[in-house]
């Protein structure tokens, strides 16, 4: 789902990870790839939490920022609390900042969920350097769309690979060298 | 490496998966992925062919051409023939059209992997819409900077993702959704 | 480490996935893989449970016990409590018996982690049907080298194999069949 | 499918990586894993070849003998001859013999293949220490279980794990560690 509304401000009750406090407002010229995630839902774990990871270390600080959603709309008694969250992001050594989204008064899905019409976790969101909601997308997204969709808002490519090319001549699991 | 000389025409002794040759001249207006790979790197078949077809499905053809340059340096005999490509190709489903790199007169090297440079397979060559090489990676890409580096020279995005969303309430391996 | 003292009975202060306790006395005559495990512990998620629940579907019942131990020695606060764990294995679709190593009244490892000498998790624990102890193993298992000690010790070959043969004439990523 | 007749001798016109030629006979005492496979097989080179590599490093050479039969039956041209083969198993670093399977002079399936009534490639044969054929299995075998098959026809386990347990205190990917 494509969509270039204004995204609404998030409405989150407690902070890992960051000093202080972030709105969407604050971010407004770099993009933004939100995470909406549960500590308990397997597919976060394997896929979407990783995979921001990776968005986080291919794109320049200063033209993406990679925030996370804890949008807790089951076990609350499990996974509801600062306390396991913070466990959680300490032992899968996720440092990117994340928000826990605000429980309703009357229960429910939690509120920045429920504004955003999310489905499930994982969800992502792509909101461009002008605060707005480009992609909306619950499930699994390939890294390669992503990484075209990360750089088409942010307009310039990801940051110089940095993996070390093979040298040894002859081939290993990942390439064949020529020889000298 | 990031480089933006024009990309020199390619010498292909014979093509397969294609009705005539195909020229990187007679490509220019799309961006162009060209992967130099051996069917006998183990790395190649692994890694850079699989990545070559996610990149063909992510973007429209008429904003990518995705070829392969069969860039044989080595094992001639058990993969230099156009009858053992062909086998290689039908068996491991791969429909982008593939060039045999033109064996130089005096062996060593084929030719067009000697004109550019290449140091082994796979490699990864990424040709802007004017025909300028913009990309030349020896080694493992990771597809979150593929992608971003194919739409960065594109122009736009990927396709939009395909993925069936999950909607059965509760988690499976992929999501968690909410309940009804 | 292979070892053959009687394993010691486990100390367990609450039980999921079973109607009554589980004592190993209880369990002789057959053999049993218990894996000590904790739920924000990445490598018991993405590789530990995962094999236990393999090795619970390659083997008869009759022949072989998995079970869980929640041996919970950081961050209790997140991941001790009951609620907690049954969120977890619900979630994770894990359906062999866990039980929750007894905390020791003067904190540090729980009871039957100090008893078994453990140095993390996860750690497999092979006991015969005779109830001894046969194999302490701390970390990464291999699938195959476990199908073999347990095997060994059950003095018969796993579960036939179920998989579904391929068909189609043709290759697949799986196999290439004959034509008819 | 479990069969316990005697396996027929091979027929094998050329052998890769042994000094000479290799005979079940000669491999009486020994349990025999024989994988038929072919080189541009997707399913061998993904899944077949490393399993039987792994199987390899589980057991001793004394109790267990792995063999590849290079089963031939389609694209002769680009994977039948000597030199194909030789090729793939040096840049896959496949170093257990491996016997090229006759063909037969009317055409159609080579005769290892026809006497053992196989159904394509992989197709895992395991033989005891008597010579007869206790497994015939086509398509993917799970480790847990070839592991268990391979130790019940030995009558002993695998090599002790090797894997180095991790030492470091905290969580690293595969493991959580106790503090000192």
């Amino acid at each position: 789902m494509a969509i270039s509304a204004l995204a609404p401000e998030w409405r989150i009750s407690h902070w890992e990870n960051t000093p202080q406090p972030l709105s969407l407002r604050a971010l407004r010229g770099r993009v933004v790839l939100a995470l909406a995630f549960q500590m308990l839902c397997p597919g976060c774990v394997s896929q979407g939490l990783p995979q921001a990871q990776r968005a986080r270390a291919a794109f320049p600080e200063s033209d993406l920022a990679v925030i996370g959603l804890h949008t807790v709309f089951e076990h609350h008694a499990a996974q509801g609390s600062p306390q396991a969250l913070h466990a959680f992001l300490h032992e899968y050594r996720i440092a990117f900042p994340v928000g826990i989204d605000e429980q309703s008064p009357r229960g429910g899905v939690p509120l920045t969920m429920g504004m955003y019409g999310m489905r499930g976790t994982p969800t992502v969101l792509l909101i461009d350097r002008a605060g707005a909601l480009q992609w909306h997308q619950f499930g699994h997204v390939e890294d390669m769309q992503l990484g075209a969709a990360i750089a088409t808002l942010a307009g310039r490519r990801a940051n110089a690979a940095e993996a070390a090319t093979p040298t040894a001549p002859g081939c290993s699991a990942d390439a064949c060298v020529l020889p000298d």
